[in-house]
């Protein structure tokens, strides 16, 4: 690859490390710098490179005394001495961390409120005696649900069910788009004598020949099913049996939009074609279009965008041609973008039809319209219902979502000053709200900015007084 | 359905209400008893008819206010209130629960040891700070490894993969046995370029044609990979796309075991011969056969039971063809049958390839011998491995695999003297630990003693230290 993708959490530190001027930069809410005096560290602090030697150590442990697999193992972790938007390995080390494991952290560690949540004894019930939800759901559940995901519900949709994880919401979400596809087929009738003897050897039409169809550079999940619709890396997908789906391309955008705006509409309009193109041929291969899945920005196949008009035409696309439409705000939904859905940025009353979720919402599943025939063992977790409950109330006292509108706009604008400072290096400045990223030459570029800006905290680099506003006002995670 | 299958908890009512006088029944060890008086109740007492008037309120508001799924809720639960074997529901009826959240709550609710647990300050952070465990592992991870998972590890097995639910831990285990197979057929050199662009568009060779062999009557999950090795209910698997992947006969014993040694022997050797011509015709489709997966006790397609020596027969075949081994232990792991691991039964020192397990053991996973290129956000959940070094520290200090064969023994014997009482109605007792079942005439004869059962609890019906004397010894779930 000629370029290569900086991480979102090299972003924030160059923004923090290398430019330090732009408006809004000193913006620090009372709300979030009262949160932060409580628990939050200063700024970093480096004591040796990483991995350190502790952290080697215990690699070598894992590797070779237990012969567990620790090929994609950074560093280990000192979780208790973590505070806030600062990660602490067992070397002692203080990162900013920026990409909160993944994006799964939402308002940093070891949060006030989610301690206290875990000293309060009529809680205690919760974590120990973890449910099969779908058969015995507790007493508090109604009221739980209507605390936490039935709160921030999407735009037309009211009913939710949660999983255990991102992969599971999205293969039970394409099952109950496959369900609903055949029940829409079947109209009053039943499934017929056929039906149920050919489901059970696997065979149609009972399991019927039905597609999903994503996009190139798509990331939605690692099991069968999701792996199906992701098309991010090579080594997700290698030696992994898949189905016949159509795939249609993502518009690449040209940087900056406003030079580009033709050729962008015009990108999008070619790729908004190939689906509707793609969708008539599957169904005469048949092998119909069931449902559309995409990512409102494309997370894990290197930070794409696309126009809220581009989404808006898709979806409309999916109802003329009857396919299920989902949305998969697994990396996108939780706030990072300055709303609490990615999709919210359309405008629209009726963004989707299946809009999936996980990582920062502390729980998987998905928002949908019509009930299923979906079911397993957990449905999810209520103890992690409990963590988000407490997790939209601080997001909401303490107006976090301003705050990463706010931030997302001094870390884009000094993305651009980057770009614009060393334009042989970095090219493609782009996001939404902290969801930020920057191209960067070439990979041996990248791992070296990214090694250098981590180890300049090991020397006072910049006024820690700025340094502390900027890390406040992005207290979720990007 | 001429006959259908009894749930092992109706098969413990039945013993418990119907039977009294089995040798053994009366054995309660100190231990086990101990625990009890800190914590259980002292028999079941039902209040209302279920679902109560309080239940069907709530399923009322859950379904019409919040428009929630609600199909399968059977009533709501007082967890806080629920003891030890004892399941209390929001009516305050007080049942005897053998069935435990689907076989996934291992030594009952709110055991004390847990609640401790909850309340150490120490372990706060684990339930705060979710890790992506794959990247960025706590400190005490190798430590918590060694206590939980590894310290019960079948075999010949000493590599572990968390995971956060069963069907995430069959998906990644059959991905494991696809890399493993494809590794196997590249020997030394690495994925050709064709393997590479091929992938990504979900077309072989780089997304190969292998296929997983099941069995008839067996379940291993509802995601779109589980749910093709997956033939125990239609309602499952209706309308989800599959694959074209082999199913061998499970073999289907007559009962009394010792009447029909002969025919059980041929019975399993028409499927064993069965797997072997699937896997050559399978391999001459062009979808060899990667894996053969298999519960060492079917539990969801019927509790089905084969012979230790048809296990080791199969796993010689596996390896003959050159195909993986899975036995998935969801189910049946965590001391149900009286050992810890089912297949610990057929008394081989090499059992398996990979052996998955979730449900009791509280986080999920896959034992196996290789390491594998296997990832995903959370890669489990930290906070469950806490919970299981506590639950596996009481099986062993209240000897309660040994409690489990005992009361096994006393529910099995229960069982045939039933069937010998009622022969119109009861046939096929079966069973391992207290894993046991026994089928009833019909649905409608099954399901009326199911509520009879239930109900005879709303009066004293049988001597209360026999009761407790039972279900004490009893303590693991079944």
């Amino acid at each position: 690859m000629a370029t290569s993708l900086i991480g979102r959490q090299l972003a924030l530190h160059l923004q923090k490390n290398l430019w330090l001027g732009a408006p809004g930069c000193r913006y620090v809410s009372k709300a979030a710098a009262k949160a932060e005096v409580e628990f939050d560290y200063d700024g970093p602090s480096m004591k040796t490179t990483v991995p350190g030697p502790r952290s080697q150590l215990f690699v070598l442990l894992l590797n070779f005394v237990f012969s567990q697999n620790v090929g994609a193992v950074n560093f280990f972790c000192n979780y208790e001495e973590s505070r806030g938007n600062y990660l602490v390995d067992v070397d002692g080390n203080r990162m900013l961390d920026v990409y909160t494991q993944i994006s799964s952290i939402p308002i940093g560690y070891n949060h006030p409120a989610l301690l206290k949540l875990m000293t309060n004894p009529n809680n205690l019930s919760t974590f120990v005696n973890r449910p099969a939800l779908g058969i015995l759901p507790p007493e508090n559940f109604p009221d739980k649900l209507t605390e936490s995901l039935l709160s921030i519900a999407p735009s037309g949709m009211s009913r939710v069910q949660t999983m255990a994880c991102g992969s599971c919401s999205n293969e039970n979400a394409y099952k109950a788009m496959f369900i609903w596809y055949r029940n829409k087929e079947r109209g009053q009738s039943g499934p017929s004598a056929e039906d149920i003897s050919s489901c059970m050897v696997n065979q149609g039409p009972g399991c019927p020949d039905l597609s999903i169809l994503s996009f190139t550079g798509a990331f939605h999940g690692r099991t069968l099913g999701c792996l199906a619709t992701t098309h991010s890396k090579v080594i997700h997908k290698l030696d992994v049996p898949s189905f016949d789906w159509p795939i249609a391309p993502f518009p690449r955008l040209q940087y900056p939009l406003e030079e580009f705006s033709r050729e962008n509409a015009q990108e999008e309009a070619r790729c908004l074609e190939e689906v509707e193109d793609l969708i008539v041929k599957w169904r005469q291969k048949g092998k119909p279009v069931a449902g559309i899945v995409i990512e409102p920005i494309q997370a894990e196949g290197g930070d794409n965008h696309a126009s809220a008009d581009f989404f808006i035409r898709l979806r409309r696309i999916a109802a003329k041609h009857g396919c299920a439409f989902h949305v998969d705000e697994v990396q996108t939904g939780g706030g990072c973008t300055g709303k609490f859905w990615a999709h919210e940025h359309w405008g629209s009353d009726d963004p989707a039809d299946i809009v999936s979720f996980s990582k920062k919402l502390l729980t998987g599943g998905y928002y949908h319209k019509e009930p299923y025939r979906i079911f397993n063992t957990w449905m999810g977790d209520p103890s992690k219902n409990l963590f988000l409950c407490e997790v939209l109330n601080v997001i909401r006292r303490e107006n976090l979502l301003e705050e990463v509108a706010r931030s997302g706009k001094a870390l884009i604008n000094g993305l651009y000053e980057l770009q614009a400072q060393y334009p042989g290096l970095l090219s493609r400045a782009r996001g939404q709200g902290t969801f930020c990223a920057i191209d960067v030459r070439d990979d041996a570029t990248r791992d070296k900015i990214l090694v250098k800006t981590r180890d300049k905290a090991a020397a006072p680099i910049c006024d820690h007084e700025l340094q502390k506003g900027f890390n406040t006002s992005s207290p979720l995670s990007v």
